[in-house]
Parts: C-alpha cells; sequence; structure tokens
C-alpha cells in the first residue's frame, strides 16, 4: 500500500503515518493539498494529513482541502506532542513561540532561563523559523526541526502532557465506510438566517449524539457566508445518525452535505 | 490619536486603519500580537487588527491575541479585497494560490493564460511568497506586495465583487462601549458534554438575537478542549442582548464570558 504524508522525515505527521503504515512504504508530499490530490487522482492509497492540534486548533488547509476533492477518512490517528527548546546556541535572550507553547512550558523557561523575554508569535513554526534566522532568538517545536543550523537545547520542556494533534487518514472516495465510532461530514447550507446554525445542530442533539467538533470555514462566495465542518461522535452505521442527518440535509436543500465516512481512533503512545 | 496596525504601508490594515484614522497619524508593528499589546499597554490609542477574510476564513492570531489581553472593540472595518496577478515577469507557467483565489480568477486566468498550471497552495501570501523565489510561479495578491521583485501583471483580476476583508478597531479595555449594533464576546465553557454548544447558542437564538459568527478555537488545556468567539448582531445596550449573555454565564458558571464590546460597521470603498 502507497502512504502519502507530509515531509521531511521526522514531522508529526510521519509518525502518524508510520502509526498505520504496518511496514508499508511511506511518501512525502510539501503540502496537505498536494496528498489530497494524490489520494483522491489514486496516485497513492492512503494519505495522513494533520487535521487539528491542541495549540494552535484546526489547519484550515486541510478542511479546504477535505471539502474541495472527493476522498474518504478512514481512520483517525491521535499523537502527543512534545516540546522541545530549538535555538542556534545557548547565546538566545528572546522565546518566540505561540502564546499557548510559552504558556504550557512556562515553569521550565522561568527556571531554566529566567532572564529571557518571551515574545508570542503567531504560530510555534514562525517562531521556530525566527529562531534559525536570528540566533538571539529560540523557538518551541519538534525536535525534528533541528535542521539548518539549529540545535535541540532540551526536549520535553511542556508542563502538562495534554498536547495532542489530530490526524485524518484518508482513502479514495469508492472506500468510503459507515462503520466506527465517529463520523465527520461537511455542511453547506448556502444560506444564512438567525438560528441557522443552531437548527443544523439540533438534529444531532434530539438524538443524544455529540458533537466534538463544529468549525467554520469561508465558502469564498461572500464574506459570512460558511461551511460547517463537523465531527460526531457516532457511526454512520447507526440509525440516529442517518436520521439526523436526513433532517439536516433537508435544512440544507439549497446546498449540500457531505459525508467523508465513518472511523476509529489510534491513540500513539511514543 | 496613536493608530498602530500592520505594516508595511500599502497593507490591506493599513488602508482600514486610514478608514478610522480621520488624518491622525498611525505607526505600523510585524504582527497582531504586537498591535494588541501596544493597545492593552496604553503605548497606543487604537489598533487595527485583520479578523476574518472572505477567502482564508478567520485570523486565528487575532482571535487568540483578542481572547488573551483586556482590550475592547470598539469599531469593525470592512474593506473590498481587489486580487492582482504578481509574478517576477511574464516567464511563468504556474500560478500559486489559496484554491478559492484561483477559483475567483479562473476566468481572467484561463482566458489570458490558458497554458499554465493553477497550484493550490496553503494561503494567498504562500503563493506570493512561492513567486517571489521563482520566476516560474505566479501569485495572486494585493497590489501592495509587489516589492522586492515581483511586478503587478494585472489588477482586479478576480470574478466577483464580493470578497472582503474584516478588521476590528481595538482600544484599551476602559474604552469598551455598549452601543452598537454589533457585539463581540468570548466564552470559555471550561467543560464539554453533549449539545454543549447547542445550549451556548440557544440564549440567543430563543430571544431573536442572529450570531454572525461562531469560531471554536483551542484552550490549550486539552485536545477537544475549547473557546469559542462569538459575533452576535445586537448591542450590549439591548436587553434581549443583556439577558442572553447573563443565561450564557450561568451555563459557562465553570469558566467565563467576557464581552469585547459593541460596535458600528464602516464600508470602506476605494
Amino acid at each position: 500500500m502507497a502512504i502519502v504524508t507530509l515531509g521531511p522525515e521526522g514531522t508529526y505527521s510521519h509518525r502518524a503515518a508510520r502509526a498505520i503504515a504496518h511496514g508499508d512504504e511511506i511518501t512525502f508530499r510539501q503540502s496537505v493539498t498536494a496528498i489530497v490530490e494524490a489520494v483522491s487522482g489514486g496516485e497513492c492509497d492512503r494519505g495522513v494529513v494533520p487535521i487539528e492540534n491542541s495549540i494552535e486548533g484546526s489547519v484550515t488547509e486541510t478542511l479546504d482541502a477535505l471539502a474541495d476533492h472527493d476522498v474518504a477518512v478512514v481512520r483517525e490517528v491521535v499523537t502527543p506532542i512534545r516540546h522541545a527548546l530549538l535555538a542556534q546556541g545557548e547565546s538566545f535572550d528572546t522565546i518566540a513561540s505561540h502564546s499557548q507553547a510559552l504558556a504550557q512550558c512556562r515553569p521550565y523557561l522561568e527556571r531554566e532561563y529566567p532572564d529571557a523575554t518571551l515574545e508570542a508569535v503567531a504560530s510555534t513554526a514562525q517562531g521556530v523559523e525566527f529562531a534559525r534566522e536570528d540566533p538571539q532568538v529560540a523557538g518551541i517545536g519538534h525536535p525534528a526541526n533541528a535542521e539548518n543550523g539549529l540545535e535541540v537545547l532540551a526536549e520535553d520542556i511542556q508542563e502538562q502532557d495534554s498536547n495532542a494533534t489530530r490526524f485524518f487518514a484518508i482513502a479514495p472516495a469508492d472506500q468510503r465506510s459507515d462503520g466506527g465510532g465517529k463520523t465527520t461530514l461537511v455542511v453547506y447550507p448556502n444560506t444564512n438566517y438567525p438560528g441557522l446554525l443552531l437548527e443544523l445542530l439540533e438534529p444531532f442533539a434530539d438524538r443524544d449524539v455529540n458533537l466534538s467538533r463544529v468549525e467554520s470555514r469561508p465558502s469564498g462566495r461572500r464574506l459570512g457566508d460558511y461551511m460547517f465542518h463537523v465531527d460526531v461522535e457516532a457511526g454512520l452505521y447507526e440509525s440516529r445518525t442517518q436520521e439526523a442527518i436526513e433532517e439536516l440535509e433537508a435544512l440544507a436543500e439549497d446546498g449540500w452535505v457531505r459525508r467523508l465516512g465513518s472511523y476509529d481512533t489510534e491513540h500513539v503512545v511514543e
């Protein structure tokens, strides 16, 4: 089976891909969109793409690529995040990272680097980029980022172990499954009125189906016009799920509802 | 009045800042977080930050900075987006941009560059970066991006005029206003159970208060633990808004509800 994920080797995505590879070959692409296209085009059997992490939230490129291409979600993989301190050496005076990564590492940073300035930037990746460009700056990220001149000064510097990244394993659309404990849908109502979002959620609440995530993404048609990515804690094989989706389809009759598939979760512990 | 926004000169943010400046001096920072800090720290009277655009969606750095700092939203500014084709010259064979920007410009691109490959990348900014690095690649963006070796090959290449970016004008927290037709809240329920999001939205639906935007952002505490940014189409001065928020506060009793303020909208036409 040909599996494709985000390169280079050693990324969190690569770790997640290994969890479903069972020894099969893993190849790399430089963007999520390229991975989704390789799977929807039949070039690869499986793709592994990051969907959400507990610091930076949803990966919008993944949401948009899944809405744009005909693929199935066949598995969810959750991996722990372990923060490392990365810099060109010990000469830095500023630590730049996402505010939540700084908060998660604060006890370590205040103990070991009490004089450093903590600077909140847009993402952990941006902090690591700054560190790569400037010996005065340290970033926080996966140890695999320590290439092109960065050193790993310390590993596992986070306070809590609750950090995690979710990935989806995707397959060509004809392999969509109805079995599994979770389901992902994309809904485009193509309309807007007071209480719309509430109405879209009610069919699930009425049947005690928990929604573990609701994310809005712009449709690209006009400001304020959204599609919704919805994760449901129930399988497509269940009649309550089917009934809720039928009600949802009636509400979105001017737009559409896409079932990306049902799947189970794999927790990677390493 | 000292106004601060995202530099360099000529960005969409700068245009939005001019709309509220009325001749006052505008200074620049390199990140949204730095702007929010300059305002919450009292260094500047007003900040102008992008909150959402009709292609790429919410600006997550802005959402996180507004949740982390004590500031007030005092005005909303909506500006039209006008796409330009940017490249080092006419020698490109690939046009790289966000899939929705490519879609919005497709009639022009297919007419003028029928042989070019359209490549979907993570953002319009990433496509422009690729164009800056590679003469084979063109990007799509604001004409002000044509610096450091890029030329504007064509302006206003988008099909529809419905493209827009929303900005918030922010002020120190003591200038929070209850007047104005829209209100922004941040809610952190600090709990999760089936139907929670639905329950959080019901106090508004019950009083016919429209929610124009609901965005979830990770709390940073654990995967699946969110805070919600909510835009309400009603002012804080209205009793129906006050009652809905009181009901919301009871639901979020283990967490918190922050009122960022009420404001009116300014449409920039240029």
